[in-house]
């Protein structure tokens, strides 16, 4: 798939992903810019059918996590980093939140370079929102020391299906040019009327008795409760990480 | 530049990229993953020579930011969504952390995509860390909104010289299987060989008179001092923005 083309595959044949293609993936996608070259990131991978079924309840049991051949966990690491510095009479200081977004923004930077690699070498991958929900899960089931924090998981394999193309709002709507600009009611009905004109956003409206598409992100899928409640979970699992002092 | 051959560009020619091929390229990134569908993300566009300047300061006068053709800004931006659910009779509620990093990993996707196809259009790019920094000062220049936070900048343009390939460190050190394996003293010097052998590496030691190149990264490059004092800065810019609470 070109990145034009792609599209997300939650169902994967039985062929078998090679380790040598996953590490000619995972090499090329170091390739992606980082900060001071650090390379501030690890990958986990998942193959083992027993890890994938303590790792599915994290993701909230997910199908794609445990019928992928892979699952690859992209996490920001600065322990790698700090265990050379140690090694080299060096006192490393990365235990902070700006170590922390750094070493996050160069982690998807390569997370994104896995997708796009893989997808040209004819695989499909699913990107899971569901690892910084639970992240002291994951963190328990692979081990994870301090300055490691899981971000996102990459589900990979081969498709066994091609899904429909999801839809996106107009590029003109995600542009500002030279300051932001505040968008109008009239603006803001252009961007997403094509988005509630569609029939499975008509589905979703009526499956969930609501009044409008907005109404089913609010109240359903993403409703402030849910979000409140992990945003502290996840304060929690970077505080246990090192990234956030205790007394913080 | 392919995936595999690129490098960050930081000198550019004085060629115009013209306003079509910027959104086609900013359109076609749209296609990477993101959370729900949600594209919580913008994108704002330095080419005013005078936006440029005031920009500049924010990322420690680097000369790219005025010497590129063009800046692109990365957000996290939840204020789009929100305030489509505000036009339709739908409380959001995505002022807190877990929302911030959602978004903060579905703009990044985005960031690596831009990069990807304008480097396979010809241009070259160079990603700039100093983004997270001077958030506050990134917010008041670009007129940012509540809910939009600055991740990371992309100075873009034609090249006007092709760079060395930086080193990165061999593949098996950033890959873990099944779970996180501790590095011993061996394996990080092994890992780090390659990069401490390098004429750059000694030069930098040298000039920076210190022991091992270690130390210039946590006495001269990144010093605790700085990470703890930035964290601070951009927790500031977190409650700004409003992804922390005021009392928190």
């Amino acid at each position: 798939m070109t990145i034009k083309d792609r599209r997300s595959i939650r169902h994967y044949s039985a062929d078998v992903v090679s380790e040598e293609l996953l590490n000619s993936i995972i090499d090329e996608a170091q390739r992606a810019s980082n900060t001071g070259n650090m390379q501030t990131y690890s990958v986990i991978i998942t193959r083992d059918e027993a890890q994938k079924k303590l790792l599915a309840p994290a993701h909230f049991n997910q199908p794609m996590v445990t019928s992928a051949p892979i699952v690859l966990t992209i996490c920001a690491d600065f322990h790698r980093f700090s265990r050379w510095c140690e090694e080299r009479c060096a006192i490393p200081g990365f235990d902070n939140i700006q170590s922390f977004v750094g070493a996050s923004i160069d982690a998807m930077l390569l997370a994104q370079n896995i997708a796009t690699i893989a997808e040209r070498e004819g695989l499909g991958i699913c990107f899971l929102g569901t690892t910084t929900y639970n992240a002291l899960q994951i963190i328990e089931t692979l081990h994870l020391p301090r300055l490691v924090m899981p971000l996102t998981t990459i589900t990979m394999g081969y498709p066994a299906s091609m899904p429909e193309q999801p839809d996106r709002i107009p590029v003109s709507g995600i542009i500002h040019n030279e300051t932001y600009r505040e968008y109008t009611s009239a603006e803001i009905n252009a961007l997403y009327e094509q988005k509630e004109a569609r029939d499975d956003s008509k589905k979703f409206i009526e499956e969930n008795n609501k009044e409008t598409l907005a109404q089913v992100f609010t109240d359903v899928r993403y409703p402030k409760s849910a979000s409140d409640f992990f945003s502290v979970e996840f304060i929690k699992a970077l505080r246990r990480q090192g990234f956030i002092a205790e007394e913080q």
